[in-house]
């Protein structure tokens, strides 16, 4: 079988698994107003487990050899090492807060990294029925539709997308706040959205010009979005601007014209 | 004519407008990326304008002795100033940077006071395909399903909204900083979608529990939203505590259970 067959196998497998995975988040969506919020808690986690079940059980048996990272295990089973071979890297269910609230940016994410490069790429948010897919070479796509980052070169007249993470300490809140007031000053307006995976699709689709975050959950976040993002003609780097790692809970994004410029605004006195 | 039908007519009247507004804007929504930047913020006027000139007629013809408020005929005369005569105030579009960017979050927003109480309000995201509704004393609708504000009763698990606003001077971005800063180490999580509208709305059907902005556009931004998450259940106020007034450019709502704890945490240093 040739490669790029064998990429789209896997890339048609993985939207068939974020599908039915989809399902399951769709109907947890629609039930979290109706619970209580211990029930809430544990519906998260019960959707969360679900998913990653749904979504390993399905790659597994098609692709036996090859290796799964997933939030969940992880969380179990410790930090599983990224190698060369044809890796799996899963958020089941990425944006777990705004599912719990019913905010509409919640999303499943796949990414295969192969030689630890991000080669197929899935990101499917099923409330609003976005469907973002990418294979290394071959073009990015919402919903079957080509897609490509934003034009856009100059800073002030950027959208820029952040989170506010989940540490909560006086230093990090500070030093991320200091880092927020400087970037505002330079762009045109921020968003907040909760969803790292759909910050990257943002990116790619060229909704948002710049996004960045620092101390996300794990290389999940990031795995699916980050061929999107590549695909769709964009750069995905260190903050610093050196090369992106995807182990390193540190990631930026934005179109090669815009990244000198926002490597530069994110520099700050630590 | 019975005041309460009167009333459903209004807001079957300012349903159609809004429908059909969202039709004009949905379309420009999809261009935005095919138009070079000059031709972009062209095509903003040109659809605020359209809009407004859409609703404005649809609205006056049905209701000749009305009084009309929107954001571009203000732009262009002046400040109107508010009666108690029935008077539409219209947002024609909300969320123009989204709308400039193709970030899913605008609106038409139609609200009408009468005695200068938001009475009738109508938000509609043509994108998403969301209409939001309500009616003083009726109770309040998404999609023509009943909607509640959420029952959070603590900050710590709540889930805020706020905007960036336009201002980018060194006072305000600190100040502004400054106050998120203290915020987000009581809250959960901090989302900011870049419409006004859309956040009281998602304060109404409990995807947000609390919501705050200081300095926007005009009464057009919060006309609509405000009968619409009062009838939901929740509460519109000034960030202080005190009574709403629409004409301030200052808004704070939440369920009823949130609200001491919210402006408590909303006051600072100024």
């Amino acid at each position: 079988m040739a490669e790029n067959d064998s990429l789209s196998d896997f890339l048609a497998s993985a939207v068939d698994a974020a599908k039915r995975a989809g399902e399951i988040i769709r109907k947890g969506f629609y039930e979290t107003k109706h619970v209580e919020h211990k029930g809430t808690v544990d519906l998260v986690t019960e959707t969360d487990k679900a998913c990653e079940d749904l979504i390993f059980n399905h790659l597994k048996q098609l692709y036996p050899t090859h290796k799964f990272i997933g939030e969940e295990t992880t969380a179990a089973f410790g930090v599983v090492e990224l190698t060369d071979e044809p890796t799996w890297i899963v958020d089941p269910l990425d944006g777990t807060t705004n599912f719990v609230h019913g905010f509409p940016f919640v999303c499943v994410s796949i990414g295969l990294t192969i030689g630890k490069v991000p080669t197929v790429g899935v990101v499917y948010n099923p409330i609003m029925n976005e469907l973002f897919t990418g294979i290394r070479g071959k073009g990015a796509f919402l919903n079957g539709n080509p897609i490509k980052v934003s034009s856009q070169t100059e800073l002030v007249k950027s959208l820029l997308a952040t989170e506010a993470g989940t540490k909560r300490d006086k230093p990090t809140l500070d030093s991320y706040m200091n880092r927020i007031n400087i970037l505002l000053a330079k762009v045109r307006s921020l968003r907040m959205t909760g969803s790292c995976a759909l910050n990257l699709c943002g990116i790619a689709c060229g909704r948002l010009d710049l996004f960045y975050e620092l101390g996300f959950g794990g290389p999940w976040d990031v795995a699916g979005g980050a061929v999107i993002v590549t695909e769709a003609g964009g750069l995905v780097y260190d903050p610093s601007g050196k090369d992106f790692d995807i182990t390193a809970q540190r990631v930026a994004a934005s179109n090669p014209l815009l990244k000198d410029a926002f490597v530069e605004a994110l520099q700050q006195p630590e």
